[in-house]
C-alpha cells in the first residue's frame, strides 16, 4: 500500500517536516504538534473552499467549537508527515472537519482526528450559515456537487 | 459564584498565566495552547499521585491515547487560567482524565477537554497494569480511597 | 543573595512557572522558551509604559528588529522563572531592552538577553518617533524622569 | 538574482512551510518561530557532520551558549521559508553558526541570525573538544577540507 493510498478521499493534502524541535522530553513528537498540523490542513481546506478570502470580505468565518486528537503511534525526528483534510456532516451553518496524519518513516497513519467547525458572523457576534459559495465549493471538494 | 468553584471536585488546579503570544493571527489564545494546558495539569496530576517518579524506576509510564478540548469561550491577553484536573474510569491499565479551563478575566468555564490515559511498560513496550501504589494514590486524589 | 536582588535595576518583573512542554528532547527547557519569556516581559514593559494603548490609537507601534540570548545555566522542570526587562540606549526613535532570567531552582541567572526595539508607523509604513508620552513614560520607569 | 543564490556559500539548506499558526497577533510570524527554524537547520547541520550520531556513542555533544537574530521583513503565512546555515570561526571546542532566513513570497532574505555551539561532555559535564571526525566533516562541508 503507497502512502498516498492512506489519504484516499482526502480532497486535501499537505506534506510536512518533523522539525527535532517538535519532540518533548519523552522524544517523541509533543501532542501539541498534532493539533497545529490539523490546523495548517485546516486552513489549506478553507482556503480551497474560499472561505479566507470570503471571510474578509463578509465577516463571517469558521470557529473551531470542539477538536479531538487519537494517536496512533509515536513519532521522531527526523520524518515528514501527510496531512488530510476533508468535511463531512454539512449542515447549514457548521460541519465536522477529518484530519489523517501519516508518517512517511513509518509508512503508517500516525494519528486521526476531528474539529467541529461553525460558522459565525464576527461584525454580528452571532452563528450565521455558511456562505453560499462556500458551502458549493465545500461539496464540490467532497465530490458531491453537480447536480447529483 | 467564586472562581475556585468551577473547579469543585478537581482534586489537582493550577494557576497559569496567558501569554500574549499564545494569541495567533484572529486576536484569540490559539487552539493549540489549551493542550498544552491540559499537559501542564496532566503532568501535576502524575507528580501527585507519584507516577512521574514511579516511571522512572519501574519504566511504566503513561501514554495519551486521545485527547479532545471543547471551547466554550474565546480567551485573549492578558488574562490568567485556573487550570484543574481530575482522573475517571480508573481501570487497572488505563482511565479518562478530565480538564477544565477558568478564565480570572472572564469569571467563567473557557474549555473542557479529556485525555485517555494508557499505562506502558516502556522497556517491554507493551501496555502494563497501572503501578499499584499509583492506583491508589488516584483513588486517595479522588476521594474514593481509604475503605468506602 | 536573594532571587529578587538578581532582578536590581529591573523596573518591570514577572514570575512565570516553566511547562513540563517547555523542555525539548534533550531534557532542558528549549532555547525557543526563552525568546517566548523575553516577548511576556516586553509586552508587560510595553503595558507599563502606555505603548500598547498609545498604538491603539496612534497607529505608531514598536517593531523587534534584533534579539540576542546568552545561555548561562540549563532549566527543567519544574521550576519557575523571575523576569526582568529594562530599557536603555533610549534614542528618539528606538532604544535596547535588557532582559534577565532568573530560576527559583537553581537560586541564580539563567539567561540574559536584549531586543532591539524600533518605533514604526504602520499606518504609514515607515520609522516614527516614539510618542512623547510613552518616552516619558520609558524614562519614568528607568528612574531618570522628572528634571535630571 | 534567483533565491537560491541567497544562500550560497550555505552548505546545508533547508526549504520549510510557514504555518498559518506561526504568526502571533500581529499578523505576522512571531519572532520566537525563527529560533525554531534555525534549530531545525542547526541539528540538519549536525546531522551532516555526524554529531548526532557521535553524541549517541561518545557522550559528547553540542550546547548552544548565545544566539541571535536580525529580522529584515517581516513574514505572513502564505509563504515558505528556505533555511541556510554554515559555520565559521572553527576553535578547538567551539564554532559560530551562520543562519539566513529566504521567503519565497518576498523573494529576499528576511532573517540572518547566529548561534555560538560549544563542545560539551555531558557525561562529565564538562567542556570538551568537537570530536575529531565532526571536526572534519565540519572543514570538508565548509569546503576547507582536503589537503590545505
Amino acid at each position: 500500500m503507497s502512502l498516498s493510498e492512506h489519504l484516499e478521499g482526502f480532497p486535501i493534502t499537505l506534506r510536512w517536516p518533523v522539525a527535532w524541535g517538535d519532540m518533548d522530553a519523552f522524544q517523541h513528537v509533543n501532542n501539541v504538534v498534532y493539533f497545529r498540523w490539523f490546523e495548517s490542513a485546516r486552513i489549506a481546506y478553507f482556503e480551497a473552499c474560499g472561505w479566507n478570502e470570503r471571510m474578509r470580505t463578509s465577516g463571517v468565518g469558521p470557529i473551531l467549537a470542539h477538536t479531538a486528537c487519537a494517536f496512533r503511534a509515536p513519532l521522531t525526528f527526523p520524518d515528514h508527515v501527510l496531512l488530510g483534510a476533508r468535511a463531512e456532516g454539512l449542515e447549514s451553518d457548521r460541519f465536522t472537519m477529518r484530519y489523517r496524519v501519516v508518517s512517511e518513516a513509518l509508512g503508517r497513519v500516525a494519528a486521526e482526528g476531528e474539529g467541529r467547525v461553525v460558522s459565525y458572523d464576527y461584525r454580528a457576534a452571532a452563528k450565521a450559515p455558511i456562505p453560499e459559495d462556500v458551502r458549493r465549493a465545500i461539496l464540490d471538494l467532497e465530490g458531491r456537487g453537480g447536480g447529483q
